[in-house]
This record gives structure tokens, C-alpha cells and sequence, in this order.
């Protein structure tokens, strides 16, 4: 077991963040993290880390804020909080670590309170620094007994780890070589997507028929993201996907989600989502659509997309065949769209531009980043080019193009 | 035990803290310490807290700092925990949990080293808010089976956490009360000694002579204290003690440890220690002296002490006979000093005296206070008058005044 955390560690650290020597290495996990946390604090050390600064979080804790906290307080930054994220963003390297060990544990809660409880201000900066491009950051998760209950009917941790260590290519000989591989694989598939130069994308399936506008211009990324120091990145492992930044005035249409979400403690069934002229007009779930409609109305941008991105049928997490109730895995099992800030990665020219000019180029600004999966066989993806052709991308989850 | 965990999170947020409506609870605990930070949660904002924002720490990430940090970053306060510290300092309420739970984990490293780790500004900022009585704080401890197996050789929990709450008077029909008629107890007791107006305390028995001089009129302090807003509240729980500030210049002769100290995964034993002119000349140990020179370089005044206290046998640690190898308990079972930081609460006129206009009364301004033990059975002690005559305090730990 601590073999294989330090394997993952060293692949997180060396991989995913791309460690440099005399970096901090800003961590955040929750408790129950803490032996994975404690193994990239090891493999940073080796990487040359300055300082490793591991921030625990606690559900529990977390919990009971959402009880008792003023509605103003539900989304204050702690001053130490702001401090901690500017020192990130100086140049810092962020590893997140994610996988929640209590999936419901916030189930019955009042779901608009669970949505709306995040630091605004800290989480703005930190998308910030990471749209910036001044932070190599990556997502990694770490499976626990309660998520394998939540996955499996019964808490069978081992298989879960099979499950993750696939995904993530642990299982390869030479994980790292393995991962250039892959990482050139999704590239290509960018070069790709760039020549065609679509005006949008268009997702048709059961309950499904959506079209969403991408920004004139801007660039597919995937496989990998570099900072404005040259410091190649892998900001999720695993990472199956290519991803684009909407227009937020130009999503029009219906979707329906294919799996389900875990929102922080709530789990999202059976959503359906509406938009108009780029904004959700309308929201629908079978459980949890109090927590989206309350993320949706944290700050008056959550209700338009910054996210649209497209996952084929080979990718590893897709072939688990496993719903993760994990955003980091699910959303690389299949085609995905996200409500809230938007990635602009592929956006040439944005430099030092205001939130409202930003806005106004169709960009969106918010604190919450949502990403729900609406891909999979029976749902075809079509790219639409300018003069309102249609090209086939995705088809029965095999790559067209 | 979610029954215990939140009388005992109770006790230590209404008397001990005395957390008050609208106050930030500012908790800091290992990761190990979960169940008692979650209880102190809910307990905390039960009483009107504001917010309670845990930080939690880990040894083991602590452990791979101390193997690779450079001598400078050693002692660095990250600028988190400045600004952290600075919102605790304005009128926060500060709970600290102790409890070792892997008490050996850092005792292969080098123990200057370990002495040494610890961000110096943000600890000295956190001293003088306490010191200046700006917040109401209090240390408690979590039980873990580590201490259990350190303590009694095997790891049984349950015979642990009884000696705890005996000690914590949670096994008292009615805690609170009895902490009331407790704290009058010592209360008295510093009252007979404030009466009496000692020039300097004397320790002697089995490698022991050392004359500990006070600062004129420094009141001695126990039974709790009280912020500059009025907020009564019990800085340690168990309390046995009461204690007062030596002048850092008058402690003269040598002193045997009658305890074990533990100090942060690094035990000491068999400590002796030589003191000239207040001045610590000459360390030695069976184990951990590095440890404890490691501190007392720290920051140039790490020699000299900063605190004298007495406990007698009706001590309910004491009467335990447990060595709990955590100091919150170890130096509630008997007499002890502290090297390093000045406890000023007995002193009036001190606001805004500069560290160096502090030191020249005689009270030490260091970032180090640690407390070791010197007490028991057969060490007397004695009072010493301004004109040299000596008046009996404790024999064979029984209070003589």
C-alpha cells in the first residue's frame, strides 16, 4: 500500500504538477486524505519542493458551518485564506486532491445553503492565478471506503483502487512514459479540432439537444497545459478529454445529464438543464437540483457555461465502465459541459482584462466551475462549422474525425 | 463516545475557552484529532461562534520538513499564518488541541533540527496576544491509542481516555460545577502566596538546588484567567497548577527533571539542567538533549526561563500516576518550570513595552516556552523572603500555607 501511494505521489508530483526545485507546493485535501497527503509531501521533498504546505479541510466541519453561519458569512474568505491563495499564485504549485469519503454526507441539508458555502473571493483569485497560467496545478484523487460503498453497494476499497490506479495508468510498467504517450494522443486530437475551426458544438441524444457556441478563435486544449514559465502540467490525472471555451451568450437548447454528479456532499440525479441565449432558464433533477440552482445563484454568473468538452469511448475511466461519484473521474468518462468560470487556456490576448470586458467578449467570470457529464454512445456530437454545416465528431462514442 | 467527545468538546468550549456569541474559534489539532475538532465544531457554534476554522496540522508532513528544509526556511512564518494569526489576535478565541499520537515519530532525525523547526513570528504573534490577554484560549487534549501505548505499553484506549476524564473532571455528575468550586480552590491559593509576596522559590531533593527568583510584585496566576474584555476562561484543561513569572536573571543552581518529557515526537529523559545568573549553562539528558538545546538557540533567549509553577499531590493528574507524555497533563501532575517565554499575566504595565525594554525588567521574550517537570514527593519547596528567611510550601506534596 505505501508502494503504490508513492508511486501515485511521484506521478502526481512529477506528472501532474510538475514539481520544480524551490517551488511550494500548496496542497488541499481533507483528513481523510492525509496518507496520500503525506506521500506528495514526500515525493516533493524529492522533487526538490521548497516547502510542502498541506491545507486540511473536514466535511464535518463543513457541515456545520452550512448549519449555523450568517448567509454573509456562508461566502467569506478568511483574510489567512486570501494571504495563502495570493502566495499560491506568486508562482506556487497547486495539487488538489479530490474523492469524497462521505458522498451524502450533506444530503440533508438545505441544498441552496450547501451550494452557495464557498470563499468567493479565494476561489475567484485561485481560478484566477490558474487561468493566468501563473500556477502548475493538477487534481488527483484519492479513493476511500466510502466512496467504494458509494460505487460498488459495498465498501470493497480494493477494487476502487484497481479502478483508479487504471485510470491513471499506475497499472503501466512505466507510468510516466505511458502518460507522454497518452498526453500526445489528446494533443493531436486538438491539432485536429483546431484545423476544423467549428463555430459550435452540437450534442443530440434521449432528452438531448443542445448547441453550444464556442468563443471565434479560441483553441481546444487538452493533454496538458503549460504556465507562462514553460512548465508543462497535467491538471487532472486522469484526464481523458479536450476541452473548449463556450460563448456564454450562444448555448441554446436541452440536456440531460448521463450520470450522476457529486456536488460536495449532495449527489445530483437525473439533471436537466434549459438554456436561452446562453443562460440556464431552467433546472430539473430527481435529487440535488437545490445545491445546482444554489451554485447557479452565487454570484450571478453560475447560470451560463464555461466549459465545453468531448471524451470518446476509449478513454480508461469510460471503460471501467464505473460511475466514480467524482467529478475528476466521471467527467473523463465522457463528453462534458461545465456552468460557471470559464477556461480560457485557448484564448490568445486576454491579458490584464476586467471581469466585465472579459464578460463582454462572451467570456465568463464566476466563482463556481461545475462540470456534468451529457456524453455516451447514444448520444451523437457534431461539430457546426460557421456557415451552419454539420461534421461528425462523435458517433455511438467512436472518434469521427 | 460521541456522547464523551461532545461533553468533553463541551467542557472545553464553554469553560475552557468561554467562547462568546459572534466570536471566530480559531482551533488548531492534528489530523489525528479529528473526532475531538468536529465535537469542538459543533460545540462551538452551539455557543454563537461566528465561525470555527480548524487547522489542522500532521507530524508526518512535518517529519519531511524537517529532513529537507534549508536552516533558513526552518523557522519561517508562511504568510498565511501571519495574517491567521493577526485575525486571532483581534478578539479571537484560540482552542488548541494537544496529544501526540505517534510520540517518537521525529526521534531518529537530527533533534536540533526539530528543536528548531517552528515559524518563529507567527508563534512570538500568537504569545503576545495571549500575554497582552486579547484572547481567550485553552489547550485540551485527544487521547489516541499511540499515547495509550506509550503510556501504559499497550495500546488501551478506553483506560487512557478514563484517566483523562477523571483528570478533566468529565467524570463529575456535573463537570462545569465542579470546575467552579475547583478554580476557587486555586484561586485561593494564589492568594495566600500573592499574601505572602515571596522574593524567589526554592527547589531541593535528588540532584535538585535551584533558587528560582521572581520579578517584584508579579502576582502569581491560577484557576484561569481573564481577557481585557472580561472573558473568563481556563487556558489549560486539567489545570492543577499556579504559576508566576521568574526574573530571567535570577535563577541560579541545578535541577533533575522528575518526568519524562515529551516534545513534539522526541522524548527527553533524565533531564538536568545548570542555570547561572538566569542563564541556562549546561544541558543534559539520556535522551533528547539535542531536542532541548535545539529550542533553547532557537532565538537567543530560549535559556532563560519564563515561567515557575507549583501543583501538589491532591493533583487529579498527579493522582493518577500515569506519565501521560504530553506536557498539558505531565506538568499538571506536579511542579514545574518553563524555559523560553515569560507568562506576564501577574505583571501590570507592560503595554507596549518593546521585547528588549521587557527584557531589561527581567521577563524573557523568546518564541520557545517549554514547560518540564521538577516536582513529586521529594522535592521540597520552599519560599524564599525578601530578607532570606525560608517559609515551607510544599513537603512530600502537601501544601504547607
Amino acid at each position: 500500500m505505501t508502494q503504490r501511494l508513492d508511486s501515485y505521489a511521484e506521478l502526481i508530483v512529477r506528472v501532474g504538477a510538475n514539481v520544480q526545485p524551490g517551488q511550494t507546493v500548496y496542497v488541499t485535501a481533507l483528513v481523510e486524505h492525509a496518507p496520500l497527503a503525506r506521500a506528495i509531501g514526500r515525493a516533493g521533498y524529492a522533487a526538490g519542493a521548497r516547502f510542502v504546505d498541506v491545507r486540511y479541510a473536514d466535511n464535518h466541519l463543513r457541515r456545520s458551518f452550512i448549519e449555523h453561519a450568517s448567509e454573509e458569512d456562508l461566502t467569506e474568505s478568511p483574510s489567512w485564506l486570501m494571504a495563502r491563495t495570493e502566495a499560491l499564485a506568486d508562482r506556487g504549485a497547486l495539487i488538489m486532491i479530490a474523492g469524497d469519503p462521505e458522498p451524502e454526507l450533506l444530503a440533508d441539508l438545505d441544498q441552496t445553503r450547501v451550494g452557495r458555502a464557498r470563499p468567493v473571493e479565494a476561489m475567484k483569485r485561485q481560478l484566477r492565478a490558474q487561468n493566468e497560467r501563473a500556477v502548475n496545478w493538477t487534481i488527483a484523487a484519492f479513493p476511500t471506503e466510502g466512496q467504494a460503498k458509494q460505487v460498488f453497494g459495498e465498501p470493497d476499497l480494493e477494487r476502487l483502487w484497481e479502478a483508479v490506479a487504471h485510470s491513471v495508468r499506475l497499472d503501466e510498467p512505466d507510468p510516466v512514459e505511458s502518460w507522454r504517450l497518452h498526453v500526445e494522443r489528446l494533443r493531436a486530437r486538438c491539432d485536429q479540432l483546431n484545423t476544423a475551426a467549428f463555430d459550435a458544438i452540437r450534442f443530440t441524444g434521449p432528452g438531448t439537444d443542445l448547441t453550444v457556441g464556442l468563443i471565434a478563435g479560441s483553441r481546444w486544449s487538452g493533454g496538458g497545459l503549460s504556465t507562462v514559465d514553460g512548465i508543462q502540467h497535467v491538471p487532472n490525472l486522469p484526464t481523458e478529454e479536450v476541452f473548449n471555451c463556450p460563448d456564454s451568450r450562444r448555448t441554446d437548447g436541452v440536456v440531460r445529464s448521463t450520470r450522476p454528479l457529486s456536488l460536495g456532499g449532495t449527489i445530483v440525479r437525473d439533471l436537466e438543464v434549459r438554456f436561452e441565449h446562453g443562460e440556464c432558464v431552467e433546472v430539473k433533477a430527481s435529487t440535488g437540483a437545490d445545491a445546482v440552482r444554489g451554485q447557479m445563484e452565487v454570484d450571478g454568473f453560475g447560470k451560463r457555461l464555461g466549459e465545453v468538452a468531448l471524451v470518446d469511448g476509449e478513454s480508461r475511466v469510460g471503460q471501467t465502465g464505473i460511475t466514480f461519484f467524482d467529478t475528476l473521474f466521471d467527467e473523463n468518462a465522457t463528453c462534458h459541459i461545465a456552468y460557471g468560470s470559464a477556461v480560457t487556456f485557448g484564448i490568445d490576448g486576454l491579458e490584464g482584462l476586467t471581469p466585465e470586458e472579459l464578460r463582454e467578449r462572451g467570456i465568463n467570470v464566476s466563482s463556481v466551475h461545475t462540470d456534468f457529464m451529457i456524453g455516451g454512445p447514444e448520444v451523437a456530437v457534431d461539430g457546426v462549422t460557421a456557415d451552419g454545416k454539420s461534421v461528425p465528431i462523435l458517433r455511438e462514442d467512436v472518434w469521427q474525425l
